[in-house]
């Protein structure tokens, strides 16, 4: 097989490619919460489906090294950063909301997100 | 918190219920392949990501305890089945094809995939 794209594991497949990096129950929902205003680690922590503080530390990571997300520093003594969506994480808007409104169409008693969500563009 | 929505484990957010069900870096090569057109056992296993018997054994149950894919047999003795989307799981196609654009678009080098598959309605 010829040279695999960059962050890509398994094979050139745009679906493989993208779930080699986001492929997992955590990561799209700290996108998720990107999108719709949070960005501190504290504001990820809170959110309800608890993600666990050494799982968030490690998808940030990851989301970063992927060029999905980067990070500034908002405090000194002790640092803190606020991350917020690169133009490639933007890109990911329309999986989460076609992935949010098969949620709504086939699954009673999900959550409608807000309409600024689901009409927002890249 | 009220009960949560069937199938949901973590919270009635629609993004985490889908991923409750799809979220690894698997079982969306598999549904992948479904629409491409594979059906078998065999067909999963022969793409090029190599995903490994025990794991595609372990998704295609999920999937179906999900309703996302039914098996009807198509031999006896030993008896063997193949797979097909249910509404709910051909719901997912454009999850799948928003997902491939976005590596198309951010990811330079990966496959674009047949017409065929962009252009499919659910």
């Amino acid at each position: 097989m010829s040279p695999l794209p960059e962050g890509a594991k398994r094979s050139p497949c745009p679906i493989a490619t993208a779930l080699d990096l986001v492929g997992d129950k955590w990561t799209l929902l700290v996108m998720r919460d990107l999108f719709v205003g949070k960005s501190k680690f504290g504001e990820f922590e809170d959110s309800p489906e608890g993600i666990p503080t050494n799982i968030l530390a490690e998808r940030l990571k990851r989301l970063e090294a992927g060029g999905m997300i980067e990070r500034q520093p908002y405090q000194e003594r002790p640092v803190r950063h606020a991350y917020a969506l690169t133009k490639k994480g933007r890109g990911f808007l329309p999986v989460l909301q076609t992935m949010s409104q098969w949620g709504n169409d086939f699954v009673s008693g999900t959550w409608v997100p807000p309409a600024f969500f689901m009409e927002m563009k890249v």
